[in-house]
């Protein structure tokens, strides 16, 4: 059984539907997982092989189209029909002379669609240049176009559903971060740490359980701080150094993440209490003037005046549209909060703002999952924000 | 400081250039995860990004092209002198009208390689159709090949060093089973029984701490055990039903898989029980014969020939090479233990062996990871090969 209503799933067609009228597209082809996810409700970790969601103009249903084995897969967790699901045989798989691309091209000529102007997302993770050219050797009359982030865009406003599922999310990232505090000393092993971080994550709470988030926990500390996307050792923590801790817990595919920063003994630097004390204060500041009708650039300039008065600055982005996902990112690659970016605010669109600050030799980062209502924003979970010294 | 001494190193990437030799191939580009670590010792959560290895006839060590933040990662983990670790900025990420792949184009030419025979790995999971594009459009006079697992080929026969790691998993991999089994009873719910298998696998053992496998834990039960990809809910395992356990440690990105089968109730079914004795028993069978100058589908047809005799036959493929490994996949996709596989077995390949047996109502499965050696075969875990009847 699909997860959402069948009339929110109609929902969201129809407003892929109306992207593709706007670019000409006539049938798109879905290889995100996370987007074939969001218009069909599939849920597997069956990625590792080439598939798709195909949304055409001509069809009102969506049709899934991957390997014979997941056919079972995609009745359990879509609300497809039978007749929509087409499963190949598995010598299709890892084959070097055949490619499941040819299977969905073969269908596609099958429907009489050779012809028409086919949308392909072009840099998602999991359509690879091997499928794009079977596609365009075997659909020689196609007019092929880049429809990359097309779904994601849609995405990006979510229904009450949706939010409520990060809220659930929220709550669990709460105890997901409590965990993490709570094994962090001196001596004790970063795997070890991070083991019972993984349990928290999945465990959840007595009323739901968890799910997967699309990055593994990142909890480095010393020189490793530096080197954001290196993950554990078995190496203790040890005393007197800052962990960074960037975690998140995940509820049905839907994301909450939650970066703090900890000090393992009795005296942090004062600078790094101070930098701390500037950047808390500063993502205070900028989550209080969150509102629809702003753009997003305007959230960054809320930011960067903040920190600038303490004589800091920082060059990346301070947040991005999340959600929904698979590994290898919860990010949605689309609306960002950086200078540049015009995208206006709207209620239930949902963000991650991490404000990661970094010197030579310290940093300190805070973060909060959001997202935007009526009024202003709401965070799904509630911690405190501020540096933990564990002394 | 990288995983390996700088001679295996040295060893992994004359072998990758007599392969690339063989293939006329000048310069190869090299986007999956896996062949980047193997060649240079890179690890971090980084591939969400375009990134590459480049190993060029004309240079003795490879250059690592990724973003400007991942530096210090690529510093940390590689054996690669400063030189030849470039970063690009960090506008190229996300970028609708740059791509990371633009600069590496650039790094190509700058070198005076573009009219030379370059090799790409066409159908890698993180080397998308964009990236070859952009390729292409900036080396219009370059020679693409496809090289795709032209270096996962190489990987197929592990060092003993490697092999030593393999070893470490599969003694965590026990840990992992045996925590599986201690936690499932009817009325625990799928994700705390999930939470103690991740909280196992991190953890790993006193002496070595786990890494994260390439592909999450799959415990399914009921009729999900038809729906091979589907993860965990929150629903409560039930009595008098089986559970399959395909699980798997990791230990510096070097997995072994293990799988078994439970059964909540006192009194599993004949037709089970005398499943899994065939089962068993044909798997015992198939690993006793394995030796070195065997091909594959000779391996295969051990089995097959045992499962006849008791009347039942196997379609899909037995084993696959497993080993160094991302997610989403710990299989190699090079050799695999099917009929038609003619490649030949050497001392030190390593394979997950998975007899898997599906009928209408029921199911059991059992696998072991082994290595090759110089007269048969050794499993990197030790665990009973049965039922699991939890009364």
């Amino acid at each position: 059984m699909a997860l959402f209503q069948n009339d929110e799933y109609q929902a969201r067609i129809g407003k892929t539907k109306k992207r593709m009228d706007d670019s000409g597209i006539d049938v798109l082809i879905v290889s995100d997982p996370a987007n074939m996810n969001y218009l069909t409700g599939y849920d597997g970790w069956s990625f590792y092989v080439p598939q798709a969601v195909v949304v055409a103009m001509d069809l009102k249903m969506p049709l899934w189209i991957g390997r014979g084995m997941d056919v079972a897969g995609a009745r359990h967790t879509t609300f497809l029909n039978e007749d929509h699901i087409i499963g190949h045989s598995d010598n299709y798989v890892q084959n070097p002379v055949k490619h499941p691309m040819n299977f969905v091209a073969a269908e596609i000529k099958h429907r009489g669609w050779e012809r028409r102007t086919i949308g392909v997302e072009m840099d998602a993770y999991y359509f690879s240049a091997r499928g794009f050219l079977a596609l365009q050797k075997d659909l020689p009359r196609a007019n092929f176009q880049d429809a990359n982030l097309l779904v994601s865009w849609v995405r990006l406003i979510k229904s009450d559903a949706e939010i409520n599922y990060m809220r659930q999310a929220g709550k669990i990232s709460e105890i997901v971060m409590e965990t993490a505090l709570n094994n962090l000393f001196p001596g004790v092993r970063e795997c070890d740490a991070v083991a019972a971080v993984y349990q928290a994550q999945m465990a959840g709470t007595p009323k739901f359980g968890g799910d997967y988030p699309a990055i593994v926990p990142m909890m480095p500390t010393g020189e490793k701080t530096s080197a954001p996307h290196l993950t554990w050792t078995d190496e203790p923590y040890r005393n007197n150094q800052a962990v960074n801790l960037e975690l998140a817990a995940c509820r049905h595919r839907y994301h909450s993440p939650l970066a703090r920063t900890a000090y393992l003994g009795k005296h942090p630097p004062e600078k790094l209490v101070s930098l701390a004390e500037h950047t808390v204060e500063g993502l205070n500041l900028t989550l209080e003037a969150v509102k629809p009708g702003m753009c997003c650039e305007e959230v960054e300039l809320v930011w960067r005046k903040h920190i600038a008065k303490a004589g800091l600055e920082k060059e990346s982005r301070i947040g991005y549209a999340m959600g929904l996902n698979y590994p290898p990112d919860w990010g949605e690659h689309t609306a960002s909060l950086r200078p540049g970016d015009k995208t206006v605010l709207a209620p239930n669109m949902t963000f991650h703002m991490i404000l990661g600050m970094w010197m030579d030799k310290y940093g300190f980062e805070c973060s909060e999952s959001f997202h935007v209502t009526e009024t202003g924003c709401e965070t799904f979970a509630d911690f405190p924000r501020k540096l933990f010294v564990k002394g």
